[in-house]
């Protein structure tokens, strides 16, 4: 099942695993030409649906330059593409019939391998991406260095190849204001939090991002219990502050849960932001017990399919077309 | 039918009319001493029901010394009585069954007389306060001054003893900012215009009250054209002013308007002032045909029914218990 339409403990909303890998003796896509890009795209294919494994049948290959802009728009919605995949040439993906596997090839490295669940699964999401990996090792060579590890186009990515990460919704850390100092203190033990489209943007809606900072000197195991271990502390951190909410502010809670909902059932025009931070409140009051919302999409379904770029699928739209859009698709599927 | 759910063009909210009229020979009620005013009041209560009239059988009487404190609460909010009257002792009212006349006896006056009727109904209203007064001045000699005409406790009301009075639903005009200036414009000519709820009050929710300053030195027929005057001027401004809004702004106004009413839906706590404005957007919405509320109760019924002093009905509430009671009360039936 699809990543945000998946179970989650409504703290951990999704796991993801992604490694960089390389084919030997070849350069990186960067300064390959168009002819010699679309012969390794050929064995790349091939090393995945020629394979002997029961993998192979479930894929469906999408040549990126014959897709058009609104599917793609829909790939990189479904977090299965990389954003300079939209207008990028020579780009290729894999895609697993339930989308919880991406193979990219040609973006920064020769193959980008990512699994992306619902929930809190870094085990499961990690032996997948091996299992992956092993299929394509057995009729091609990667690239790897018994110092470096696996080499790749950038030096931040190589050694494991790995980066790990899961995306968790801490709106009553934000709420109480105690998110900074949770975040200083994670920090110099290799693992970056940060908002939910990556590095620099903010945290709306309470959405973080943790993951490894580090892909060299440690083991994938390593990488992957110190990301739990982070985890699991945020987690109950998290537990704790929604109680002391529970507890102290119960009836100020639920009033602000509630006028949330109310705004997103009715209002005709939303900004993205102000509908991330609406959209994580009924999040949190679901997860809380608070409001039960019955609507066609889940909260989290909505946040997906309401970002600026999902909602212009390549039309030309003005901020206000944008945000009188989104208002529509939320209270039609709230 | 009770003022509050009869039929209005949606700016004319209600039309009151009130005649202050005193016995003749008879000292004011704040310098009568029970006995006398038990006397007196016996004397008012039979000028009408045993009067001929055939509005005699129409009227109940509550002897207010013997009715309970939430029932006079639930006169005060259909305006029957006046504030002075929920703690005063002494005070006794006539109420006809469709709750459109109220004469009460023994406030500051011997007799105030009052009509208030559903949207803008000036003529109506005072022709039926006329008959009611002429039925008592039947059996019973008024205090007249052929200069001064009718004589009142408090000398600004002498003269017609006549305060005409229309509520009126200014939303845009307040929106837009012009009210101040309708104001100005407005005044010297003997008419005023207030908040809700008397003197001094503020506006919430674009409520406001327009009545004459003057009741001497001039006619009952000419203080009801001047307020018909103005009432009509103001509902054209404000309906110029809505117009503008829906031709300029449609877009901005729906969304305003249609978020009101989700956090009315929702909200589990709403103050006092921000339940007026956010009915008032309702109001306005239903009237220009933008949302069709389907509650059990018309938006300004709850208005009146979650002021402050309806939702305590005599009980020791907090503030923030009656915040909860309000919004409670609204969401179940808007």
């Amino acid at each position: 099942m699809i990543w945000y339409n998946d179970k989650n403990d409504g703290i951990v909303i999704s796991t993801r695993i992604r490694l960089a890998r390389n084919l030997d003796k070849t350069p990186f896509p960067s300064i390959l030409d168009d002819g010699k890009k679309a012969e390794v795209t050929k064995k790349l294919f091939s090393s995945v649906l020629d394979s002997h494994s029961a993998l192979a049948g479930d894929f469906d290959a999408y040549m990126l330059d014959d897709v058009s802009r609104t599917d793609k728009i829909s790939m990189l919605e479904e977090h299965l593409i990389s954003p300079e995949m939209i207008n990028g040439k020579g780009h290729s993906v894999l895609v697993n019939k339930s989308k919880t596997m991406s193979i990219m090839f040609m973006e920064e490295d020769h193959i980008r391998l990512q699994v992306i669940m619902g929930g809190s699964c870094l085990d499961k999401a990690y032996e997948t991406a091996s299992r992956v990996d092993d299929v394509i090792e057995e009729s091609l060579s990667y690239a790897f260095d018994e110092k470096f590890g696996y080499l790749t186009a950038c030096p931040t990515n190589a050694g494991t190849g790995m980066r790990a990460s899961l995306m968790m919704h801490l709106p009553a850390l934000t709420m109480t204001g105690n998110i900074d100092r949770v975040i200083r203190s994670v920090s110099g033990v290799g693992i970056t939090v940060r908002g939910l489209y990556g590095e620099g943007t903010e945290a709306e809606g309470g959405f973080y991002q943790i993951s490894n900072q580090i892909t060299m000197g440690l083991s994938e195991r390593e990488i992957i219990d110190r990301l739990s271990g982070i985890a699991q502390k945020l987690s109950d951190m998290e537990k704790q502050a929604r109680q002391a909410l529970a507890d102290k502010h119960k009836n100020e809670l639920e009033d602000k849960l509630f006028r949330s909902y109310g705004i997103l059932k009715y209002a005709r025009s939303i900004a993205s932001a102000e509908a991330k931070n609406l959209l994580s409140d009924v999040m949190l009051a679901e997860s809380m017990g608070i409001i039960k919302p019955s609507g066609k999409m889940t909260p989290l379904e909505m946040i997906i399919k309401t970002s600026p770029s999902v909602i212009m699928g390549g039309q030309e739209l003005s901020a206000a077309e944008r945000d009188r859009k989104r208002a529509e698709i939320i209270r039609n599927n709230i």
